[in-house]
């Protein structure tokens, strides 16, 4: 998909809820004000950083999808869900010591690791803040235990990096844990906070899982076959830091022992090389790797509309569908 | 104070709730585990790192000044206010790249910067999971409001660093942030547990904010004074990474012009070395900075005790007091 198919079909997505989404950057400027004028400046900086807002424009869509919500809540469980997604990208560039996030040099490279563990904090504690404020219990419970399985995610993925024998269940399970938690649980409290009943909260939290599983598979794909450009993520970062993600493990699915044991001495080595990553990449081609992965996520795509069916039909339904082929068909 | 005399006073303090606090691991480590082995020894050597325990140790003696306690709740408050605090430690040794916590070394230096990001982040979110299970909405603010507060402490305290002309007024924000607010919301979130009315919280808050004060000031004053040994910390750490605090502050009041610039060149330097670290504790030594340090720490401690006249008399109450006590006249 080029680029600017890409940003029309957001533009038509966000249709039904053009105006709350314009107005978050007010929301979030509002809700970050520190009172000490450099970090407001960091905190800027991150919300003008060019990110998404995906996990917000769910909130408003699924919102949007009943006539109960309120508006007030709303917009403090879409800041929140923001805050906390991007204190893990703060703390995960700490952890990645990453170069490149989304274009921009990481708040890690420019101000050091301190700012950025310190930053993610305030975000967290903020988010904790906002969705205190919301005072439903539900919500708290749903976001609060995507957190803690977001920060098991997370060492988990740790734990298995530079380990090419991951299975694809190990993977499913990481990243079950680190992306999809939090979009489903967002997709979830929203749903709550919308006055869904339990079948309705239920099909929303599955969308999301789904969604969620997708668009990280699509991200692992990315980074073998994205353009390395202005925008995203540098092709070939996590692999070169040694992230085995589910391209790779079909990759490995598909090799016979002799390639198998290549790509074992390629990690056993000190770190993967570039000239490693251009090796493994011809293996892709030549097996149909990157495909078999888009598969699965369309897989997930398929499941997260199918789950959509039990929410009444209209404009939100149609877009909260047209982001699950969205995420399918990025290319950043 | 002699280290055998400190541990009697400890466990005299303790004395009204030894059983609960002896109890407390078996607590941490149920509300800890993650099912993935290789990190429930992470978190066991952090349990096991030899932590005083001094926010559970209030929750649980504020709980005991009290008939109407919730033993299940305050075992829960016990917990994570423990969880948040080292959570913050792991936090603050990534930021700090310490080499000495609690005589251990620390986990930063065991097992890298990843690892102790993540793992306090997974700490963070399971103690707002354990104040979630609580299901008291103003336990919740009080305790999501100091760690914005303590968050925001850290940020300042970055950006203060390396700043000797740091006012006095500046350093106490600080340390109302990043320790004070901590252990201020302990006690008022105990005392709400407890069921005590309105001026019983509001002294628990006062007592628990002076407290910490006064908790901070002492750490401060250890860092020139203590002694280098198996536990605590190394002397001069705080100063060798450019943190500005009191006794240096004093120093700075007391001193004519042509020491102040003297002082204001060391810091201008790369970063202060162990002989200007000798230097300044011989000028302290001329000008009873830390003896004038020890007397604000005083005044904390003499605020925290008039907090605890509101308390109703008892063993209880006498332990808060005699922890007042403690925390001045510990050295480690």
């Amino acid at each position: 998909m080029d680029k600017d198919r890409a940003a029309l079909d957001l533009d038509r997505i966000k249709g039904p809820v053009k105006e709350e989404f314009d107005s978050l950057g007010v929301y979030f400027k509002s809700f970050l004000q520190t009172d000490i004028p450099i970090i407001d400046r960091v905190f800027e900086h991150l919300i003008e950083g060019g990110g998404k807002r995906f996990r917000p424009l769910l909130v408003l869509l699924v919102s949007a999808c009943s006539a109960a919500r309120n508006p007030e809540h709303t917009f403090r469980l879409a800041v929140a869900v923001e805050f906390l997604h991007t204190a893990t990208l703060l703390h995960d560039d700490v952890v990645d010591q990453s170069d490149l996030r989304r274009g921009n040099r990481v708040a890690y490279r420019i101000w050091g690791a301190e700012p950025s563990v310190l930053a993610g904090d305030y975000l967290y504690s903020r988010a904790f803040n906002l969705l205190v404020e919301i005072r439903d219990p539900a919500v708290l419970e749903t976001i609060s235990g995507a957190t803690t399985r977001m920060a098991r995610g997370e060492m988990l993925q740790l734990l298995r990096s530079y380990s090419p024998a991951t299975t694809r269940e190990e993977y499913l399970e990481v990243i079950r844990g680190k992306t999809s938690s939090l979009i489903s649980a967002t997709c979830e409290a929203a749903a709550r906070l919308a006055g869904f009943d339990g079948a309705g909260i239920k099909s929303l939290r599955e969308y999301g899982h789904n969604l969620g599983m997708s668009f990280q598979i699509v991200d692992d794909v990315l980074d073998y076959a994205g353009e390395k450009g202005v925008f995203g993520k540098a092709t070939g970062k996590d692999f070169l830091e040694g992230k085995v993600t589910l391209p790779l493990i079909l990759l490995m699915e598909r090799l016979g022992a002799p390639e198998k044991s290549r790509i074992l001495e390629i990690f056993k080595a000190d770190s993967p090389s570039e000239e490693d990553f251009q090796a493994i990449l011809e293996m892709m081609e030549g097996n149909d790797a990157l495909e078999g992965t888009m598969e699965v996520a369309g897989s997930y795509r398929d499941a997260a509309i199918e789950a959509l069916r039990a929410i009444p039909p209209g404009p939100c339904r149609e877009s909260l569908e047209s982001l699950a082929d969205y995420v399918l068909e990025r290319n950043q």
